[in-house]
């Protein structure tokens, strides 16, 4: 199958897909609980708010859920946004020429059983029956695409994540359904999410320029088992990067296990990891290595300002400073070399005990006066380019005294865009801080080496940016 | 200062200092919030219920905290078991006279100001007195130390950590102090901890061999940011791995700058990656990397019998199978090759979409059911050597239910003695389901990465029993 270059047709089908008015649901079930009824219900109940019209021939001329049921899509009364269809998968591609006869913009295929099991020619007939047509169609074997600020939840996601500004563009839908979750948990706000699926028609290139023009996405972030075409996706990221980072997980790069494995999920052709490093490298990709990874390092790009050189650390504790800077050295990242006048002020707050070179260690007597004049200290310096507050909760340092200090000041100093991220490490209090400063807009983690790696991402993108200018 | 070999009365010492009948606090004092009150004061508040004695001539006559105050150790009616130091540093070499004249078992040395502020002569001069008269000491700029077991809180540690079966020491307070946060929240259960400090008297292969012997420890878990002697440290670790794992995370080794935060954090000269790589592989220590991996790993090794074999894992996402792939290889962990009638048997549970391969991938369809005989075929088959139990919840895949049975079946093939890992990745009933989990003695973590550490771990451990023998 031919690798498309970008489509004028395909971005405002996504566009439709992303923002339908009308959701035809082809497949739709009276039975409670079958996938072609929980569709419907589960849009309804996550406050989705346009049309629905259920199509289904042995479904009419019933209800379902409310709404009256069609016979087929050339019955629905209007040309829809968004046909979603859930019919097996012999029947698709008749469905498809029922949407194109009703003059859909675009198609969601949830039904499998096609390149992923071997099907190949089945998968490329159907596409090359719409490429004629001009209708495009995302899928198939889709676990799920929406988001939660146009209230749609398609497919078989349980809930709706939080909203914000990162898109999810994910080749596994366990991995989506995973970051869903975690986006609730770990507030990771969301512009929008899909599971691409086989993506026989609509792959990652025209997705990534789409989310690069989403008005509601400032931070793309992709999960990767093959590429179609380096060269599309290289020219789709190049015309993006420049004012929104991408970040993303290659995965089955590792093993001929792991390609295999990547090869039977979605029957994609796996690059090696060096092949990634390089195709990442030339598309201007902040590369992520792990399931959580992807989530921190979002949250930082999604959040904080830009760098504006290297960065200091601020901590009450000795030990998280030593693993913060072996992850730094880890990622070949160089720390602020703190001296003259900085070292002097410092010094002050670190006392004879503590530390006034970088990480500064303010000491396990560091209270809530002493932090919050570190920190207003470096965030003013110059030659500070961004702040890690690092916060080992004590007897008297309370960590929600901190976290309060740091928002306080990050306020303060806005004017000088710089990123500020913070490190509450230990128990309950500490999750708290951590998620009650990133409810705030301040990136927040349990462990140094979390919160590296988001500094990491940050100063890389700084790095693609100065590269594309 | 000479590097001791192993020292009995050091370890009757330690054996004190965890299970304390009569505890001196030397520095005690009237002002609630000091250091010398709140010390009290927390003993009391965890549970401690053995005899306390203040001591402070600036306190004499009174009582602090209803406990009657002694003017001098020499004035307390009997040897006590310890003897807590929380005076100015120029006091403390007289405090250690009053200590051996009153027959103290043990000193604690929460005072700073020694070698840690370039004092080294001040902490010699003290050390060569206790050891020439044979009173141990830990510290001193110590943090604390304790044990659930004992209800014993001594120093600042907030809270007493949940009880359980790893014994931490620590050359960080700051990450001490975190890990027992995490302990409470990620269920890792602690039969002792201990902050070194400057390590003076005491050190690491002392603390190891006490460990060793302690009957409430099946795990040891250590953060070094140096090491005095590679050779008794080497010595002490031999004797105890082959019945007892530690890991060891060794801080301050990948860069200068982290190197010369370790020197001024604790005194100590640190050893390059290398060297420690080369130190532990004798030692017979799993080396891990991370704050959180040394809590995940922690966990495995202290609620699992090690693998019999090659792992296996079962998912319902392809994605999470792939990320673990990945990190399988990264750790150089061949997983099992799944063939013959275990993979006819997987193939009947995967159905025409998924996958009878490691990692068996169940695919989104998978009920409970289905994971409940996969799980149980995967475990009574003698090839398998542990199980990976990978869960990311849909609308039809209940993390709750899973997880019970996943217990269920741990209870029922107990006799088979394999290991089974969790992970339940997703947003808060994922949570909910890892711990429940762990509260069951069953490990379980949130991302595939950190579920393939704590595998990789146990399959090390096995590897260095292995050779032990």
């Amino acid at each position: 199958m031919k690798i498309p270059k970008i489509r004028p047709y395909v971005l405002e089908g996504l566009r439709y897909a992303f923002n339908p008015k009308s959701i035809a649901v082809v497949g739709a079930s009276r039975h409670p609980e079958r996938v072609g009824w929980n569709i419907i219900k589960k849009l309804r109940d996550d406050g989705y708010v346009g049309k629905i019209y259920p199509v289904n021939p042995r479904a009419y001329p019933y209800t379902i859920l409310g709404e009256k049921v069609y016979k087929t899509m050339r019955d629905v009364p209007e040309p829809v946004d968004m046909a979603v269809i859930a019919v097996p998968f012999f029947l698709v591609q008749s469905v498809m020429k029922d949407c194109v006869a009703n003059g859909a913009k675009i198609g969601l295929v949830i039904t499998s059983g096609f390149k992923e099991v071997g099907a190949a020619e089945r998968e490329e007939e159907i596409t090359h029956y719409c490429r004629n047509n001009n209708f495009p169609f995302i899928g198939p074997n889709l676990l799920g695409l929406g988001s939660p600020h146009t209230k749609l939840n398609l497919g078989f996601m349980p809930y709706l994540p939080l909203e914000g500004n990162v898109a999810i563009i994910s080749q596994s839908g366990a991995n989506l359904l995973a970051w869903l979750g975690m986006s609730c948990v770990q507030r990771l706000g969301l512009s929008m999410f899909a599971g691409l699926g086989n993506m026989a028609d609509i792959g990652f290139p025209e997705f990534i320029t789409y989310a690069g023009e989403d008005k509601n996405t400032d931070v793309i972030a992709l999960y990767i088992e093959g590429i179609q075409s380096k060269e599309e996706f290289v020219k789709a990221c190049k015309q993006v990067v420049s004012k929104k980072p991408i970040i993303a997980i290659a995965a089955g790069t590792e093993s001929a296990r792991g390609k295999s494995a990547a090869a039977a999920h979605t029957g994609s052709v796996a690059a090696t990891n060096e092949e990634y490093d390089e195709l990442f490298e030339e598309a201007g990709i902040i590369r992520v290595r792990t399931q959580q990874e992807f989530v921190d390092v979002a949250i930082a790009l999604s959040m904080q300002p830009l760098p504006k050189g290297e960065w200091i650390m601020i901590t009450n504790g000795g030990g998280s400073g030593i693993l913060a800077m072996d992850e730094f050295a880890r990622r070949g990242l160089e720390p602020l070399e703190v001296k003259d006048f900085l070292q002097f002020q410092m010094m002050l707050y670190a006392g004879p005990v503590g530390s006034p070179l970088n990480p500064i260690d303010l000491t396990g007597m560091a209270v809530w006066e002493v932090y919050k004049q570190a920190i207003e200290t470096a965030i003013s310096n110059p030659e500070v380019g961004g702040v890690l507050v690092s916060v080992c909760p004590t007897s008297i340092t309370y960590a929600e005294k901190i976290a309060a200090i740091v928002y306080e000041l990050s306020k303060k100093y806005k004017g000088l865009d710089k990123p500020i991220i913070g490190q509450f490490q230990g128990g309950d209090e500490c999750d708290r801080a951590n998620t009650w400063l990133k409810d705030r807009g301040i990136p927040s983690y349990l462990n140094p080496e979390r919160a590296v790696a988001a500094i990491a991402a940050l100063s890389k993108y700084s790095e693609i940016k100065g590269k594309k200018k």
